[in-house]
């Protein structure tokens, strides 16, 4: 099984390794991170670096796509960038499963998967996510079909999970989990909009609409 | 502030990557990946392909130092790299914070920081800690001093947000959660030896039992 997961400049690292890190565990898994060049790409903070092992035009029939997500400006450059999308929709068209992670999932969109389909994105996405056609809910990890989605940046390590369960069976999955000792604890109850300080949603809310 | 997070060959990608992400939305955050030399460094499944953005010799009075774990071949041969302990070594003498995540506490043991300390590693390795003199604890995070180390893998996003909070303050931190969406919903209750299936936990005992 080959699982292609995209990078492009500007991707948000952990979008990308937490469904790394829960899918390259399975049984005869071939994971491959792919960008659209040969060489060095770096992430939305200018800080990480990462070589894909391909380009896309190497990869063409990967069994699932995963896609991060980053920033707008980074993820609407590859929103509007033909060798991306064409890529997508060629693997799309033979992939067993296609996903993505945070707003990664407006890649999906705008290569034309969502329309009319249950999908999630960053907390801050949902609205873009709409003008697709896409029926954006509040929930973690969403399976509509064979598309996955999976809400912001952390939730790839649930979709991940939960993905390598239906590829592998639940104790196969349950032992990926006790392997990477995903029993979180986080120290704050502050990882969504409905569960943070208002005041710190309304915070980003501004900050998101005076970037767009 | 400058925080250096450590890469070596065989290094577990979400090791690194929990704790990058938690740490470098912090204010005024300088986040460096180093290595020992220049060039790419591979992961342990040999997958992903990580280029360091200075070397160890470059890099002499973080703020904060973290080291990522890996597989027992991975972290062993740097228990006995000169280069990594020594730098390990000059960097503690200044630092404010050292940390670990998963098996990366070996590391911080071999260097002799964790003598007669409260610590922890990934489930497999407590007894692995315990020769160095250090006390592990079951628990997820734990902070002795200016020493701050998590259980496997995963764990490093707690540990991250939890030293964000000290660093930056509780707001600040759950502004971190809340933009990296950190509402952990995995499918199942599998992330501790304690919560997994008995026999998936025996399982890994006797394949980590094997392997030594």
């Amino acid at each position: 099984m080959q699982t292609a997961i995209l990078l492009y400049e500007g991707f948000t690292a952990l979008d990308a390794i937490g469904p790394y890190q829960t899918l390259n565990p399975l049984p005869d898994a071939d994971v491959v991170f792919v960008a659209e060049h040969a060489g060095p790409v770096t992430d939305d903070n200018g800080t990480l670096t990462v070589t894909p092992a391909q380009t896309l035009a190497e990869v063409e029939r990967p069994d699932l796509v995963v896609v991060p997500g980053g920033p707008p400006d980074s993820v609407e450059r590859q929103m509007a960038n033909p060798a991306v999308i064409d890529w997508l929709r060629a693997a799309d068209a033979h992939s067993t499963w296609t996903a993505s992670v945070c707003t990664g999932s407006l890649l999906l969109a705008a290569a034309g998967f969502l329309k009319g389909r249950r999908a999630t994105s960053h907390w801050l996405a949902l609205d873009a996510l709409k003008t697709f056609g896409a029926e954006p809910t509040g929930e973690r990890v969403v399976f509509d079909g064979k598309y996955v989605t999976a809400a912001g940046v952390s939730s790839g390590i649930d979709m991940g999970l939960t993905l390598a369960g239906k590829i592998a069976g639940d104790p196969y999955a349950q032992g990926i989990q006790l392997m990477i000792e995903y029993d979180p604890q986080p120290p704050y109850d502050a990882g969504s909009p409905e569960k943070a300080p208002a005041e710190l949603v309304e915070k980003f809310r501004a900050e998101e609409a005076a970037q767009a």
